[in-house]
């Protein structure tokens, strides 16, 4: 079984609805079992599940130009993690969530970028060409992004927003994550 | 008087548009003289404009994630100047323009940032807050960036887009930038 | 009075070292006032000190490729300001220090130059020229940073490391923001 | 048989040192054929080499805070390619060589990385932790990078710099990055 962990923080419900479509699209992959963890709420059962994956994709809204606080507090303290280098060589990708198109998005997912690389990860974007229709709420990769998912949520509840395109985004992201993680282990 | 100088490189004409419009709004500031330079026609007259200017504004599509290569190229050869430290504390700014909503935008402006760090300017921004509707074509700051206007054409004609909402958010930051840099002069 | 108040994070004193040496370049300017703000204590005192400063120099070390995310937690919480864009105009700059050479102290500093953009602050940089023998302890700008202060610190009691170089360099740049300040203030 | 295609620009032949020991590292990999391609001479031959490559790994140095213009050039140029994704799925890899300790060293890593995700490819890091004496030239990772490798040059001929331990780096980088594409292949 090639595992999967999704290890994300979100403020208000909105980049949850991301990470669950990333989760899905990985698990859709046959022989690929994908899973949820709230960095907030990281004990060593959780520390103990991201050890044991092949693959880690993070996720954390952009707040006041980069990953939020809560998700930086949970890259410092994967420092004794990197000691040891205990994620070498696992799979890397990330998505971040925010009110704007564009904003500071890429802030985020270069900071994702840049903790993988400390750990001694493999990086694997999204891989996606941009959207005949740039904006449109249901295209795929509709912001334009390749580093990893740039989702926009509008200030309503999370049922509401991100639109359609950016959850299917998530969810063909997930799957590419996840498949490349499979051809990685054999 | 004050000048302000609008150094920019445009492939298709899109990227001039948004050149225009920050020349126009810093031009219409009192006592503010603004004037566009093609990057890829700098020769001696060019250099020595830049010169003499009180602010440089940076302007370049983004290409492959990054400033053209013909901006690039361009800044390369600003080397000669930095020896002698010609900018210092000059006012900058910059803008791009590409053809998603966020794509790697914030890359070229980031690039524009380090530029003119490097030659000891002083950056300002845009000082904008995010729009109300996130996107709409009409919208001043329709992509929500701050360190720079980040604008965004179709595959359509320059006379076509970029739309009204990022014209005038180039406007506004020239008018910004102007403002700064004779209040620095004094 | 022209007032500065550098805004920083430390984890075991290195960086404290640098954030005093840029307070101490400020102070040195003549109508010139610095003060330190360690930024896990933000009260209201503090928020009430930072409104009324002229200019804000964020410090924090780079902690797993960013900015701590003890400073991120403060930056997240300056969201408050940011709404009423409380910091407008204000002259901004950043330090940091962490172990090695370069490692992603530049992702830290442009993190900093992230946050002020969108706090419509105007980001002033070192202005200073590399160093004939890059990495001397001694020397101004050792490690060559232009964007703000990158300083390096071995796994030594504070008293010992940052070497001379960084702590001069560090003065210099609080001495550069100090005078910009005030002359933008005029 | 596994192919690597060490991509690279060098001004005045220290950037070329350490695309050599890439090349070198590599190469010493049991199955795996690496190559140089200087960009600024990519023609047709050389744009079907990089086709036929399992990976690719890109090498400039440092101008003007970011990757050189004669790369840059190169990597407009390859939107061609972008457009039928003809280097999808490839491994990507990147360095970096001037004159400064660190600098803006980062930035031009980040860009590779930027481009490497336009292409679909999946990036590799050095997988180094920091050294133990940080900046000594014989040390393996002396600048303590992990996104790719950072060199540093003194300004004398490419024989006499970069030093041992930075073409060291660079060797041990190319041998990480031959291993990893050629179990991609698998």
């Amino acid at each position: 079984m090639t595992t999967l962990v999704v290890a994300y923080h979100s403020g208000y419900g909105h980049t949850k609805r991301v990470a669950d479509a990333v989760r899905e699209g990985a698990a859709s992959v046959p022989g690929v079992q994908a899973a949820l963890l709230d960095v907030t709420q990281a004990g060593d059962a959780q520390w103990a599940e991201l050890a044991a994956a092949d693959a880690i994709v993070f996720g954390a809204p952009t707040y006041m130009g980069g990953a939020s606080g809560d998700f930086k507090k949970f890259a410092d303290a994967s420092a004794k993690v990197w000691f040891s280098q205990g994620w070498k060589d696992k799979v890397a990708g990330g998505f971040t969530c925010s009110q704007n198109m564009s904003g500071d998005k890429y802030s985020t997912l270069m900071y994702f970028v840049t903790l993988a690389m400390q750990h001694g990860m493999v990086w694997v974007g999204t891989g996606m060409m941009p959207p005949r229709q740039p904006g449109h709420p249901d295209e795929l990769n509709r912001l334009g992004s390749s580093i990893g998912v740039m989702a926009q949520a509008d200030n309503v509840p999370p049922e509401q927003s991100p639109p359609k395109g950016d959850l299917d985004t998530a969810r063909a992201y997930g799957k590419r994550l996840a498949e490349k993680t499979r051809a990685l282990r054999r």
